[in-house]
């Protein structure tokens, strides 16, 4: 069974693997396709001590691909403003004893179809291919 | 004068301020608005250290508002994919012995109207009025 889901503004999957797990697996995959994890924000613990509200598990990495990035500001020195390419990981409640997780890529073709900028578009579209390797690459749950 | 800039998906406005009293400064007003500082990219040394590339002084900051996070994701839970709000802080070439720095925020209504949630609306354009009173509240060049 596959479990891929979409949406207007991002694609994935879930897999069978428990949170800190599928954070290790999915940017293990964002290297092969030479995307580093930038940055992290751990949207669970934010709640707790900002709101002191409870959350499920929830983090957003920011990935990068240096190469594509630079290509993309030289195009575009704006585009800093939708870089970089955010992976939001999340808990799938009430999994139970076959934990699953969440994995959604932000797509690049939505986020940079913000810019009005034709050969923005190629770029893109390399963008995705890369990412949507990385959500294939993972276990399917 | 003023020299506020816009683009199709973001707003902001250059500084007479060299390019770390800037960060601080707009770090400040976001404060006063109620946006923590979550991340904090350094594009330039990225650059170096990823492609030995030379780049201009050019930060990405994350910015968000715990209470507006919270009922954006309450109404949306894919919506971290769009989250935290970017600010771009970089450095004007040649503006020599009077430093300038340029500051953009992502446009919270061109990011988050790639959502198809009527009510996200409303909170885009609160966080909106919130981010275009950190710009205004800026010293002008």
């Amino acid at each position: 069974m596959t479990t891929q889901t979409h949406s207007s503004y991002g694609f994935g999957t879930i897999v069978p693997l428990p949170f800190d797990e599928a954070i290790a697996r999915v940017t293990e995959a964002l290297k092969a396709e030479g995307f580093g994890v930038l940055t992290s924000i751990d949207v669970k613990a934010t709640m707790k001590n900002k709101l002191n509200v409870d959350f499920d598990k929830y983090i957003i990495l920011g990935a990068c691909n240096p190469l594509l990035a630079h290509r993309a500001l030289t195009l575009e020195p704006d585009v800093g403003l939708l870089l970089p390419c955010n992976v939001v990981i999340r808990e799938v409640p009430g999994s139970g004893e076959q934990p699953q997780t969440r994995i959604d890529i932000a797509d690049p073709v939505a986020m940079l179809g913000i810019v009005q900028q034709p050969q923005m578009k190629d770029l893109a579209n390399e963008a995705k291919a890369r990412l949507q390797r990385v959500i294939a690459s993972l276990p399917s749950a």
